[in-house]
């Protein structure tokens, strides 16, 4: 079977890895503080000292990190993966990132006779565990191909958006378009908890009529609960993903007016404290005290 | 059985009629232009020629017109339905409306022995026509009990909210959830096509994924389609509910940053000539000719 290597493993790289493990694949991790790789080393994991070494001996390197500059310190310099990957291996680059950043990888990957997918994935915490994973693959047919085998071990469905760069588009789009649900949703539910409706009756309606998406449906109740412990998506991440879409947007001469004012108020709320808190806290920068 | 009123024989009111008819109550319609009385006439209703005159005699006295103005010529001056009511009647407002208009409204009726709900109601065309609204109810418990056979007669749902204006804040919350649901939606479908994406594929993945609730799975062809012959629901309608929305907001202090901006897309997009266009055209404003 193919080697595969794991580079970041955060919550979602963490849940990837362990599905890629079952899956039988022989496993290289790596992850910038180490305690995290020692986890995996216990369930089989080889555990390697850098994204360079990690990437050695590789047939598909998936990469799942934060954002632009923690995917730059991935993949270059003399201790990046694009350094240690051998001429036949696939790079897959699930994390969520800006389309200039990962075209621009796909053509330092080409440079050395590599290829590159931008693969990020729909889906969170749980569906990373449960491999149910949405995969948005931008690049080249044949690259998906090859990775194929180790992308299903992590996904239910593999979606080919198109050419480089389409993956991280079509996620950022989605993004949005629920980040601006998030808001529209605050406002909504604020306005109603202010002018004394029944909040419990309120989010029964909301999540049962038209408004009521799947995403919908699950937020309600972090935007209302007192018990604000949990964080299923953290509000610096969607923060990021506006910004990237924002980003988009300009080199494109797109109007984006709702994204831009979301965006402003998860800055807000970050700003407030909140930035590794729950998405569902964006609700607090409407609140009086 | 109770003798009923309708007065406003929009695309809503003469749905919420014919299913009056077919429950079998003796109902009196009364509607500004009068050739849409007149197909209710052939079906059985008396027609009126003034809202005083259509009120008279009637147990339960329903309005179904389009803003706070049209409200106001329904019920109020001489020929108005107030004048008509006997003291027995209930008087059901189901227009969307300002809340501040509807507590006035009830306190007027109050002042000559009526009692008043406000009982908007959520569902459009399809769902008035198959008696599946549900109504969204604020005012005193009794007098919801003494319409209730009738409003059954239109609906699939009765939700007591609260006190009068309860009903009317619940549709505003939820229509201004729906309409940043719309603006955010077509800034994301608008990056996606300028970006080169398969918008077939595109939509595909956004109904079927954590955003898609019933109104962006409805409103996702409409938004891409080229043919846009149909109005399901008037982008006016939505401005003007944004605007009562907003203003329930600023009394209340209540911040809505993409709820304000939204409204202001709306705005636009009427300016443009879309305010009898379907609310799917706000996606206009974000083109490129």
């Amino acid at each position: 079977m193919d080697n595969v290597t794991l580079l970041g493993l955060g919550i979602m790289g963490s849940a990837m890895a362990r599905n890629i493990l079952k899956a039988g694949f022989p496993l290289t991790v790596y992850n910038r503080t180490r305690a995290k790789a020692e986890e995996l080393a216990a369930q089989g994991a080889r555990v390697a000292v850098s994204p360079r070494q990690a990437a050695q001996g590789a047939d598909v390197v998936i990469s799942m990190v934060g954002d632009d500059a923690a995917s730059q310190a991935i993949w270059l310099g003399e201790e990046g993966a694009l350094a240690g990957a051998p001429p036949q291996a696939v790079l897959v680059e699930c994390s969520t990132l800006s389309p200039a950043w990962v075209r621009e990888l796909a053509q330092r990957a080409a440079a050395r006779g590599l290829a590159l997918l931008d693969a990020p994935v729909l889906g969170s915490k749980d569906a990373a565990e449960a491999a149910d994973l949405k995969i948005l693959v931008g690049g080249d047919a044949a690259a998906l191909e090859r990775a194929r085998p180790v992308l299903e071990a992590i996904s239910r469905e593999i979606h080919h958006m198109g050419p480089g760069g389409s993956g991280a588009v079509m996620k950022l789009v989605n993004n949005l378009i629920v980040a601006v649900q998030a808001t529209g949703l605050a406002e909504g539910l604020t306005l109603a908890e202010r002018a004394g409706l029944n909040m419990e009756q309120v989010a029964s309606l909301i999540t049962s009529s038209s408004p009521g998406s799947p995403f919908v449906k699950a937020v309600v109740p972090r935007m209302l609960a007192r018990d604000r412990s949990q964080t299923h998506f953290a509000l610096r991440w969607m923060r990021k993903d506006l910004t990237y879409a924002l980003r988009l947007a300009d080199d494109l001469g797109v109007p984006m007016p709702t994204v831009a004012i979301a965006r402003e108020m998860y800055r807000m709320a970050g700003n407030l404290g909140l930035d590794t808190a729950d998405l569902a806290r964006v609700v607090d920068v409407l609140r009086q005290s």
